[in-house]
């Protein structure tokens, strides 16, 4: 088995895949945030310029066998960033000042021991890696310490164990969202786990991060629905039991999830499945304005019957969206309505989506009709929803039509309780348009609620603005900073499912306190002494 | 402020509540367990012998001041041991070898950290004291490598923030159960949480121990309903964020939540409420037998509408508790069906209850209506449900009663997947009702099915012998090992809801294995580096 090459290696998934926008689009955009100067890449693959390889034990190579360990220009690049907005500037930039020495890719549990075994012995540093999506540097080859660095390539492990009865999963951290679902649908179950890099995602991943995916208000938090969980670290090798719950103190599941590489290895997971649905509904409506949709939502997450799906965008997203994503798969009477919306201010689009039993969709969907309706949310039908739906994943193969035209695009995300929901909106917009305008180059700034839980939901923001050209990580750099101490400031969140990583690792003090920041260095220092563990990520702000 | 001292020093809850047997159950208690000799308490309160109190140091005084130290011979007796079988065992035999030196109650959080400071500095062990109604030995003054130790009382941090907007409240540790749904129903919000311990049980104790209530089918188990929690260790003061979710690491909350007092002190809780329901509603059926009504309990667990308390007794328990419990409240037909059921053989008792709006428990209560009807079970009406809400809180003072008859009285439980949980409930009934019979004290060994999850259930076991006079705590020790081994060979968990203590210890490294026991052990060394927290529980076998 070798590692996976079947994404664009300088942008996002499928290689065919670059949408084009449309007149529309392009008018707003330039009317919106300027001129843009096309950045294309500045070399091919076959010209990318990376450093040499340093040389690596033979104990290393004979832990796995040669046919498993990878030192191709081409497979080193693409072990190299995950793909945050920065990683795909560097990509452009056809250069980059680290890559990992080899692709290490273990055939089961006991090579990835024996990886291990060998690179604390040796003081290799290793960066696991599942599907190479990470959008916060999760996956970058910072070396630490250590002169050499291997990226763990975790796709061979592809189990699958389905227990019916029990309704769980053990499932192989190497699978893709995709795969994982297909392999569950055999059974007739699923786990409702859709984030926006389901396509290219790993299981691995989902766990290592605290992932949220948009049908996580029904399926709940892919944390949420771990039942057990195994670590393989340094010096240890964590399992926890597969009871539905336990009051054994407290929880190594729970520091197991969400250690992002840093104390070791996932190499599965085992998760509460559900049976598949038999209906899928998604539809969309326009509340009056942010605030208002807010509410709407609030009532429905604190009341007795949510749908899977809940996501609401500011009127500033609202516009912009419709703006450039057109009319996709939008007919008659809805198509008219799109039209008009893509050319009008105010109002923000609500999506709902339901899943399940027929009866259960139709008791929820009615509780949150009348909710939208007592909010005088206007309905604009299924098309719009299914228009959602179908282009749920694209946001990504946008953003590299929009950086091949010249733009910045990025996202990042937190979460606040209600009562402090509009007071983070309005604080974070408010910084990284500042932060974009002192820059000279003001921008769009769009906000999605999404992820509604009973005490409060998640804000996901997105930027478009022209490129600070031969400045590009200053200026993304500046813009980061300025919504992450706005985020800090309110006392949300620095993530609410992108995960720490390289990037938000220097709030994560913020967010835990010196305190707790030492005692998470404890249990590293705990499992893994050498500090081999994917350095510079997580606690190493 | 003084510490409480409104229980029975000897037993459970209210000094005037002492329930008497009926003919019917005496008789049946005889038939299957043997003639009874007496246990009466080998001394009163005022003869009760404690070692001497260790001189504290004036520093501590002057932490708190003169007027929150208590000294006395009973305010130490009643903060030396909890509320298991064995604690109580120790308190009919008049003496005690061990007490806490002085218990001291400090007035808030500043005053807490004093104390923690003035013990770190000069090795004083500290048990945190709550409601005091551990089952697993988790208050019992523990010396360690320590001469002197306290028992910090938390019972004068009774703090009340209730957000109505985010449906969360910021609780104090020292509000007992009913004090906190007091507060709580003030502002029109309930936690839900009606652990058997209710109503003498606290906050703090509830998240120390990761407890599970009655009703936690339907409002979650404690640890699920925190959003976040304080915790004041020897070096450090542990906040985490009130955001509803964050994917920024390990979950520190969750390290905190079960951690028994061994890692610091929880001053606080955030827990996530709900409106107070406009209905409640408890019933009981009769399936026909427990193999049955576990099918019944997860078709419902894994559907769209689970009630929010569903409980299933076992052949040998619905027998018995029926016989024991009496026909309170019960009447007209359901009084002669109840009759009739308490000389029969076979049928498991199943009660369900639900709480909430109007339009909920109808949808839920048909829904489980019709998987009971399905499994085959009978409706026995809301009166007999009806007795069991009220007699919910009950079961300790009944093990008042029946150990002043002479009577050994404990009860233990676990958890498992479904698939696994047959297999469980019988090796573990099997290792307890073999370890009665091979000490010449063949018992009654029941179990109920409760806590139902979607991937699993718990299981509560009770079980009730002649006491081997003089030899009580030699005779439990054997049984509580029996049953513990049997857990453990079947991966069950060592405890779902009773916490670990001093007596769960030496199982948990089964539990999270060698490696999980040192990354604890490492947040130890970290938090608690003098090792002064709650010396000799969770983490010390």
């Amino acid at each position: 088995m070798e590692p996976r090459r079947d994404t664009k290696w300088w942008g996002w998934g499928d290689p065919e895949t670059l949408p084009e926008l449309d007149e529309v689009a392009l008018g707003i955009l330039r009317e919106r945030i300027g001129a843009l100067e096309p950045w294309p890449l500045a070399a091919e693959l076959g010209a990318f310029s990376l450093p040499p390889a340093q040389p690596l034990p033979a104990e290393l190579t004979a832990a796995v066998g040669a046919e498993r360990v990878f030192a191709s220009d081409e497979d080193r690049l693409r072990h190299a960033s995950g793909r945050g907005y920065a990683d795909l500037a560097r990509m452009r930039a056809g250069a980059l000042e680290d890559a990992p020495d080899a692709v290490v890719m273990p055939a089961d549990a006991e090579q990835l021991r024996a990886v291990l075994d060998v690179c604390s012995r040796e003081g290799i540093a290793v960066v696991p890696f599942g599907g190479g999506t990470s959008v916060v540097g999760g996956v970058e080859p910072l070396r630490g310490a250590h002169p050499r660095l291997i990226s763990l390539d975790l796709g061979a492990l592809r189990g699958v164990e389905v227990d019916l009865r029990s309704l769980t999963a053990r499932l192989g951290a190497g699978l893709r969202g995709p795969e994982a679902e297909e392999a569950l649908g055999r059974h007739g179950v699923t786990l409702g786990h859709f984030p926006q890099s389901f396509q290219y995602a790993t299981i691995g991943g989902f766990a290592a991060t605290r992932s949220a995916g948009q049908a996580s208000s029904g399926y709940g938090r892919f944390d949420a629905v771990v039942s057990s969980v195994r670590l393989l670290a340094p010096t240890a090798d964590l399992r926890t039991l597969e009871t539905p719950h336990t009051a054994a103190g407290p929880a190594l599941r729970e520091l197991i999830v969400g250690s992002e590489g840093v104390l070791g290895v996932i190499p599965e997971v085992t998760v509460r499945v559900r049976p598949q649905p038999a209906v899928r509904r998604y539809e969309a409506w326009m509340a009056e304005g942010f605030e208002a949709a807010a509410e709407i939502v609030r009532g429905l997450a604190q009341g007795p019957g949510l749908p899977e799906i809940i996501r609401v965008s500011d009127e500033e997203e609202t516009q912009g969206s419709l703006a450039l994503s057109g009319p996709r798969g939008v007919t008659g009477k809805a198509f008219d309505r799109y039209l008009g919306l893509r050319r009008r201010r105010g109002g923000a689009l609500v999506i709902v989506g339901f899943e399940g039993e027929e009866e259960s969709v139709a008791r929820r969907r009615s509780l949150t009709v009348r909710g939208l309706r007592a909010g005088a949310a206007a309905y604009l039908g299924q098309a719009a929803g299914r228009s959602w739906e179908h282009g749920r994943y694209n946001g990504p193969y946008l953003r590299d039509t929009l950086m091949g035209m010249g733009a910045m695009v990025e996202t990042l995300e937190t979460s606040h309780t209600w009562t402090r929901l509009e007071e983070l909106h309005g604080a974070v917009a408010k910084a990284i348009g500042d932060s974009l305008s002192a820059q000279g180059t003001p921008g769009l700034v769009w906000c999605h609620l999404s992820h509604a839980h009973a005490d409060g939901a998640s804000l996901y923001f997105t930027f478009i603005s022209r490129r600070r050209a031969g400045a590009e990580l200053e200026q993304w750099r500046q813009v980061k900073r300025a919504a992450s101490e706005a985020i800090v400031a309110c006392g949300g969140t620095i993530t609410h499912h992108h995960a720490v990583g390289r990037d938000h690792a220097p709030y994560m003090e913020a967010e835990v306190g010196r305190g707790g920041l030492d005692v998470l260095r404890a249990v590293k220092e705990e499992l893994d002494p050498a500090g081999i563990m994917n350095p510079g990520k997580l606690l190493a702000g």
